[in-house]
């Protein structure tokens, strides 16, 4: 027993690309990784509440399911038998999706996501859903930091990012409008990888802000994140989601073919970030040296989060105001003062606003003429105390506003020993490149770029 | 000279295909055409008004570089040498975009649009700049219907449909927000075809409202007209521009395969129309028999205009907006207003609008199942009386905003003896399928169905 658990304790702690690889060489079977998994998670859930929504028979039951295609011989997917977590505002059939609601309390979809559809076919173990902020916006759930239960875990996939964080699964899915892939990565200490606006199509998601929705993941592993390669590509129904930067894995795993050049952006809410934030990357910057210069972006950059904020309330208004109005008291005032905002917005000031994405993202031409990805916090700081906010998304909404690919690194430690994300920011539908310099940042800030 | 005087009106009447076969065969140079047509326009130009912009000169220049290309055995295009006319809100170099608005007099574009370059590219001569309304919405220009100059063209695309109607031009390019292209095609005795939502792309164009406006064309025949295809096809600018439902040449002159089924929909306006223009439709429904049913529109189509017209004030304030606060003085009283209007309307009830496009099309679907075509007025009846009105567009509203292709056929007269068009509409993006149809229609008509 004691051997069998340590084992499993292992398993679960497998990167997705290593498992995948062991079930489909026979040295590890889908039904032993899903019960690694189910035991971390029986043993972890009480302090760390990340799941929403989990049937441990039909997660089995899947897994067996897996293992008897393979027996079989059949063509195994890149996930085959692979456990993954599902933010409870996808739409997973034989789930309930919750929204982060009680008003959604037992609703159930009839039919997948397209993201679900995907993962599927790719052999994944849809394995439960897991919390979200109510709507995916600020008012939290129930999750705790892994690393300290007295503090956020970030929002809104704040039970994707707990969960990876915990090790009670290799791999999960988010989303993110403003922050809420970036920032939880980075206070959960994992890896969160959101690609460019459009490559990953959101049907049979929660729809907050069609301008701004972008869906993304957490794992432990850069080359674990490139897997959302699997999620991209049109669809035929989310008409923002027409191309696909991908395949990812054949360049990110790749190495540079020059030494990358990064230019670490302040952004025009430096002031926001923690003292030790701010020495922190001043200490990263002398560590990468030439390869690395401060740049400051255009005067208009001033007014992105702005911007953004205001797309995202007219949307969210328009989207999501219903809820306001069917049950008012069953909603947060911060939920509240939002569709209040979007419904009090005047048409051509938000169709102004969202018109500014494609400048700003045109703006950025003559930096990423120069340099291969951005380099910025991903927060202000390590997680905050407490579990009345989820966080400040501030650093995350110019790049998720203009559509940009942005990964979260855990590269760093806080004044409390949590853990800090160090954010890359990439060119439009660059998203390979900017996991390929993400690559070749961990291994140079570890000194094996010396070699 | 008198021979030649008659010569060049015939030449000036030929189809741009039958003119550009001539000049590929070398029967007609496209000087003697351009000649022509430049013939032509002086002797109706006084009475007309069809033009903003005519260099005789370079357009003479451009025809005789034209047949120096042929005689040199240079690839020709398919309107090599033909002549075609712009409505003034499109870019074209060396020529200036008046916008129908005294505010951008002597504005001249350093870029062609992305329809102009595909124009130059197929070999057309671009002849001149026609008249618009003011900013393509109502407030009238000069031009006068070339079968009563008494009466209105219609609106917006004035001069490209009064060109064609007098013989002055083969070929015309318009744009149609709401009614723009059927109905001055309807009240000019022309061909007028708007292509689906998006298939053309709009870079170079004044922008009214991105998420209706629609390039179209007009011609004499319906084979002509198919010429649209050229237009066709993303150009990498415009965002809504992504995929072609062309070619349609191959299609549109085809026979039907089996026999089309028509959907006669009078649409919730039908009491606007003329008592004339009911009893036309009427007779021709007799005419068409079994081939013919009366199909009445789901409920929810009463709203369609009122939303066409909600996401037109907001997206026109938007992009337009500047203008009437620049220079209220020289923008009409109708403009202003709809500025205004578009200024009040909420960000979330604008959304809400713009979303029931995808409604509507997607609830034509069980219409578009069991017919090929739907047949509805062009217009409510013949050109009013009068210049200070280009006339009613909302037989072209519900279509419009649901981006369907839709054709104007000249086959009716009105109790005035002016043209009264017939409206075909097809579904999303079976643009051929609508010209196909709409060749049937008229040979069936004409007695030569029967054959």
């Amino acid at each position: 027993m004691g051997v069998k658990r340590i084992m499993a304790a292992e398993s679960a702690k497998l990167t997705a690309r290593e498992a995948a690889r062991r079930i489909a060489e026979g040295a590890l079977t889908s039904a032993d990784l899903v019960a690694a998994c189910l035991e971390c998670i029986a043993a972890e859930e009480e302090r760390v509440q990340a799941w929403e929504f989990l049937d441990r028979d039909k997660a089995m039951a899947e897994a067996e399911e897996r293992d008897r295609r393979r027996q079989r011989g059949w063509p195994l997917g890149p996930l085959h038998g692979v456990p993954v977590a599902i933010k409870d505002i996808v739409d997973v059939k034989g789930m309930p999706t919750g929204n982060g609601t009680p008003i959604d309390a037992g609703k159930r979809p009839f039919v997948d996501a397209a993201v679900i559809r995907r993962l599927r076919a790719a052999g994944a173990v849809i394995l439960g859903k897991t919390v979200t902020t109510e709507f995916a916006y600020y008012h939290p759930g129930k999750t705790r930091n892994p690393h300290d239960a007295g503090r956020t875990p970030g929002g809104s996939s704040s039970g994707s990012a707990a969960a990876v964080a915990a090790g009670m699964v290799p791999l999960a899915l988010g989303s993110q409008t403003n922050g809420s892939v970036i920032r939880p990565a980075s206070f959960c200490g994992v890896v969160g990888f959101k690609p460019s606006f459009g490559a990953v199509p959101r049907t049979g998601m929660l729809t907050l802000a069609p301008s701004l929705d972008q869906v993304g993941v957490f794992a432990r592993t850069i080359e674990d994140v490139a897997l959302a390669e699997l999620l991209m590509g049109p669809d035929g129904q989310d008409v923002d989601a027409l191309e696909s930067p991908g395949p990812l894995s054949g360049t990110a795993l790749a190495e540079p073919p020059v030494t990358p050049a990064l230019a670490f952006v302040k952004t025009p809410f430096w002031e926001r970030a923690d003292a030790e934030t701010q020495a922190a990357f001043s200490e990263l910057g002398e560590a990468l040296g030439e390869q690395v210069d401060e740049v400051e972006l255009p005067e208009i950059f001033v007014r992105g989060a702005g911007w953004l904020e205001g797309v995202m309330a007219a949307e969210m208004a328009r989207n999501l105001g219903h809820y306001a109005d069917r049950a008012p008291h069953e909603t947060s005032e911060k939920f509240r003062g939002l569709v209040a905002d979007g419904r009090a917005m005047k048409a051509p000031d938000y169709l102004a606003a969202r018109d500014m994405r494609r400048v700003l993202r045109d703006a950025l031409g003559p930096i990423f003429d120069r340099f291969d990805v951005i380099v910025t916090p991903a927060a202000p700081g390590e997680a905050p105390e407490g579990l009345e906010s989820t966080g400040d998304p501030t650093f995350c909404s110019l790049w998720t506003f203009c559509g940009l690919p942005a990964i979260s690194l855990p590269l760093m430690t806080g004044p409390n020993g949590m853990p800090l994300g160090v954010q890359l920011v990439g060119q439009y539908g660059q998203d390979a490149r900017l996991l390929r310099t993400a690559r070749w940042l961990v291994r140079t800030l570890s000194g094996e770029g010396n070699e």
